[in-house]
């Protein structure tokens, strides 16, 4: 059973999760009650481990919230948007594009950020956004609305590890660059007239050691001043418009 | 009587607040109970108006819930940080620096893009904040929140009017530079090396028409997409970037 709700689509009913999921519907999060056990539940189980897809263990009551429906212990959110093929996406854009520009979000954790990134990314032409399956900020309500719509027009990609999305892109001739502080390399020296995907990393912690290692390129924003930390979605902005201005 | 709360310094009691405004002490907001009427308050009242104070007419109730003190009616929220004389501050600025830099916010109304702003002024060597007396988003919790702690490093300068300081930064020497999207000029084709302040407009509706008929140069950041609408505090930290770029 499929009804919508002000947020977000929901399915609910054990099997009619499962055919959601063969069917390739994409799903944000499957909410599960805690400790029932059953065969088709067993069988949804197997089938979420294999498709990656992010699930919650809560107790019966909060399944009641969500739905007035007979839900049988299971509840899928599904997305508001509609996710791309990480793969499609890059080949199409390297065959399309005479200049790709793609974002690689290493594990963002703020939805209002990630929302603002969107919304950045398409008023200066970026071609796709790739985040991870798990771990970063959702695509959610929020993100959406701090996007300003602009979550419907520009293509995501999920994919199951980042690492992976780089070589992926390297191998496709597009040149990763990492924003970090960690190097001496302002943007204003780095070329990025070549096809390029930029990685912004976490609020906190910035991209993690494992990217830096195998990204072609690290360029920082020059910081002057004693706080020394910019906000993750003016930093990209400022990177977005770097390459607006080199493109130009 | 002068108590420390978590967020904001208060000070209640009708003769401390008029004590206060008299010394100069840089009020937010002074609340004061609906339908009371004495002398003292009218001598208050009468500085408010001369000092251009924001005010906010309440239930008593509200006034107890500020403070368990004896408040007379009258309760004032006290600035957690210190504002800058304008003049004094732009004459100074304009004396020492090389390359002067202020930020304009002509009715800028949400807190956190008030905030995200103040942070990265200072992460790009912004010399002031001028901000109307009214009307704007206030320097509070969040916006400190918001700026990383980077209110209490940057100038910030509060004046009755936007367009009085835009002839008065005009009058020193430094060109006034509307960020705007109602001009054909984009913030790359315009030369920010001279001493220069940017004025940045409201979310919904921009700089408002007054302002970008005094201004010395309007300039815009390209859109794409079909959003064409970049949240303020990202298109603020553009033009920053395009300035410490221009200026490395």
């Amino acid at each position: 059973m499929v009804e919508s709700t002000k947020k977000d689509l929901q399915i609910f009913g054990t099997r009619a999760i499962i055919e959601a999921i063969q069917a390739g519907k994409e799903i944000d999060k499957v909410f599960l009650q805690k400790g029932l056990h059953n065969p088709l539940l067993s069988e949804l189980n197997t089938l979420i481990k294999k498709n990656g897809v992010q699930t919650s263990h809560v107790p019966i009551e909060k399944l009641n919230k969500l739905t007035q429906q007979n839900h049988q212990g299971a509840i899928a959110v599904v997305s508001a948007i509609s996710y791309y093929d990480f793969e499609e996406l890059v080949n199409a854009v390297v065959e399309t594009e005479a200049a790709p520009l793609f974002i690689l979000l290493d594990q963002l954790s703020d939805v209002r950020n990630f929302g603002a990134i969107i919304r950045t990314a398409e008023c200066t032409g970026v071609h796709g956004i790739i985040i991870p399956k798990k771990g970063g900020a959702p695509v959610n309500g929020v993100a959406i609305k701090t996007s300003a719509g602009a979550a419907f027009n520009i293509p995501i990609a999920k994919v199951d590890h980042i690492k992976d999305a780089i070589y992926y892109l390297q191998g496709s001739g597009v040149q990763v660059v990492a924003a970090t502080e960690k190097t001496d390399t302002t943007l204003f020296e780095t070329d990025f007239t070549p096809p390029t995907a930029i990685v912004m990393g976490r609020e906190d912690s910035g991209v993690s050691p494992g990217v830096l290692k195998i990204v072609d390129k690290q360029a920082k924003l020059p910081l002057k001043g004693s706080i020394a930390s910019l906000n993750v979605s003016v930093a990209c902005g400022a990177f977005l418009y770097e390459i607006v201005r080199q493109r130009s």
